[in-house]
C-alpha cells in the first residue's frame, strides 16, 4: 500500500462533498467556503526517525514542521493565517526539552507568518516511542482570490521551477529540509504579475519528477522537461535533483504568451524555464517525462514514494 | 511535566496574538476571522495504547477520532464543517486494514457531519510503533454568531450537566468512550433557546472534576456542586462520574433567571442542575469544589491530568 493508492481512495469520495468543498482533496491544500469568504487548509507531520534523525535539534524539528505546511500555502499562492499543533511525545522526553520545544513552536510560527492559536499534547504510553508533530495550517487566499491549483496547466505553457533542486535531506540527517525558506513571497508576487496567465503550481517536496507528474496527471496533459535544463544543487548529480524531494521550492507553468516577460529571478529566488506543456495525443500520453542521454523517461516514479517499505 | 503546564505556557503567548485570532488558546476551539465570516478550529489526536486500546476494532477507533473533535464543536455551540486527517501507521499494518480504516474516517466524517477534505498518512519506520490519528476539525458559529466560551460564566448561574456521567473507558477498553453521541444539537438548542442567558460551555472530557474548574478559572468565579445532584452513569461510583472522563456530555452554565425555562431534557438528553456560581471574595476562591459527605472538596485534581507518568 503506497501513500497514492490512498490518496486516489479518498478522491475518489471527493463527488460526494459539499458544494461549500471548493477545492476537494487531491492538491496541496483544500479550499471551504466560510460564510462571506474562503479558507485553505492543510496538515502534514514530522515523525523521528522518518523526517527527522533522532539527534536533530528540536529547534530544527519544530521549523521544518512548520516550514513544510508553509510550503503548502506557497503552492498555492495563499496568505499564511494560523496554524495548529498536535505533539504526540516520547514517555520520557524531559521537561526541559518540552518547553524548549513547545517555544520553537510558537516562535517560528510566527515568524512564519502563521502564529499558533491551538492544539493538542500526549504523551506515549511506553518508552522508545517516536516524538511526532503534526501540524494544521489555516491560509486565506491571494488578495484577488486567485487559488492556484495542481489541474491548471494548459498546452504551450512553459514549465517553471524555483531555486535548485537535490541533496536536500543530507547523510547525516542535516541540511536544507531543516532550513528551507518556503516561497510565500515569490508565489505572491507570481499571481501578482501574472494573474491568469499562472497555471498550475505544486511544491517540490517528493521530487521533482514526482511532483511534475501530479500537474501533469490533475491537468490532463503531457509534461516534456529537457533534463539538462533542470537547475542542480551544488554538488548534487541531476538524479539527485529529479528524486531527492524536500527541496520545498515551486513548480510552476506559465502561458507561453508570457514567456518574454519571466525574469531571471523573482522575490530573490532564480527561475528556470525546464520544459514545456503539451496537449495528450497518440504519441503524447498523461504525465511527465524528461529528456536525458537521448531518450525519454517517464518521471512519474522518480521521487518519494511514501508507504511502509522505505526508511526516513 | 503535565498537559496543563503546557497550556498555561502556550496561552502566556495570546496578548501577542493577531486581532484576527477571536479566541485564542485555552478553549475548547480557537476561532479565527476570515474575510467576512469566522471558522473555529481544532486538533486532537488518539493514540494507541494510550487512547484505546490496540485490539480495538478500527472502525471504533476511527469514530472516537472524529466523534472527539465534533464533540468539542458541541461545545463552542458551533456547526460542524469539515476534517483532516493525519495517520501514522503501524508499518506492518496489512493494506486491507489500511483500506478499511480509510474508509470508516470517510464514513465518519460524513456521518458527523464534518467531511474529510484533507490529510497526510505516514507510516513509521519501525514495527511496533502505535497507530495514531490526529484530526482537524473546522466549524462555523451558531446561526446566531454566538460562540459559547469557557469565560461566561456569572455569579448566579446554574450549573448545568447533560447526561449521565462515569465508567466511559472500560476496564476491557471498549464502553462509551468509542461511542458516544456529540451534543451539537443539544449545543444549537440551548443558544436557540437561552441566546446570551447561555453562559459558559465545556465537554466533559478529562472528568468533570477538572473540567468545571477549567470553567471557573476561565471565568474568574467560584462553582459549588452538590455532589448528591450529579446524574452517575448505571453502575458507577460518585467517584468514577467526577474523575472517569471521556464522557462527552456538555457542562454549561445559564443565567439565575433562566432557571424556570430549563427543561428536563432538550435534543433527547437529560439535563440536570447540579450548582450554582458565585463571584469570588475571600471565603471563596476561584474554582470548582463539591458538597460530599459533609464537606466541601477541591475539583480541580479530580479527573484526568495528560502527562507522561498516566497509562491509558
Amino acid at each position: 500500500m503506497r501513500e497514492s493508492d490512498l490518496h486516489a481512495l479518498i478522491a475518489a469520495a471527493n463527488a460526494g462533498l459539499p458544494k461549500g468543498v471548493m477545492v476537494p482533496p487531491g492538491d496541496d491544500m483544500a479550499q471551504v467556503a466560510v460564510e462571506g469568504g474562503s479558507v485553505l487548509v492543510a496538515c502534514d507531520q514530522v515523525i523521528e526517525g522518518r523526517h527527522f534523525l533522532p539527534a536533530t535539534p528540536l529547534e530544527l524539528v519544530a521549523r521544518k514542521a512548520i516550514a513544510r505546511n508553509v510550503s503548502d500555502v506557497a503552492a498555492m499562492a495563499g496568505r499564511p493565517l494560523a496554524c495548529l499543533c498536535a505533539a504526540t511525545l516520547p514517555s520520557d522526553m524531559p521537561e526541559s526539552a518540552v518547553r524548549a520545544l513547545t517555544a520553537a513552536i510558537q516562535r517560528h510560527a510566527q515568524d512564519l507568518g502563521c502564529p499558533l492559536i491551538g492544539g493538542d499534547t500526549s504523551w506515549h504510553g511506553e518508552p522508545g516511542h517516536p516524538l511526532q508533530l503534526s501540524i494544521t495550517i489555516l491560509a486565506l487566499p491571494h488578495a484577488t482570490g486567485r487559488v492556484v491549483r495542481r489541474s491548471d496547466a494548459q498546452p504551450g505553457d512553459l514549465v517553471v521551477v524555483s531555486g535548485a533542486l537535490g541533496g536536500s535531506f543530507g547523510a547525516d540527517g542535516m541540511g536544507r529540509h531543516l532550513r528551507f525558506e518556503p516561497r510565500v513571497r515569490l508565489a505572491r508576487e507570481l499571481v501578482d504579475r501574472f494573474g491568469d496567465r499562472l497555471g498550475a503550481m505544486i511544491d517540490v517536496s517528493d521530487g521533482l519528477g514526482r511532483d511534475l507528474d501530479r500537474i501533469a496527471r490533475a491537468s490532463g496533459m503531457a509534461l516534456l522537461i529537457e533534463g539538462d535544463r533542470i537547475p542542480v544543487q551544488q554538488g548534487c548529480s541531476l538524479d539527485q535533483s529529479l528524486c531527492d524531494g524536500e527541496d520545498h521550492e515551486l513548480a510552476f507553468t506559465i502561458r507561453g504568451d508570457a514567456a518574454g516577460e519571466l525574469p531571471p529571478s523573482m522575490a530573490g529566488t532564480p527561475l528556470a524555464v525546464i520544459g514545456r506543456v503539451h496537449a495528450v495525443d497518440e504519441r503524447q500520453p498523461v504525465g511527465a517525462r524528461v529528456f536525458l542521454a537521448g531518450a525519454w523517461h517517464a518521471m512519474g516514479s522518480m521521487g518519494w514514494e511514501h508507504g511502509p517499505a522505505q526508511g526516513a
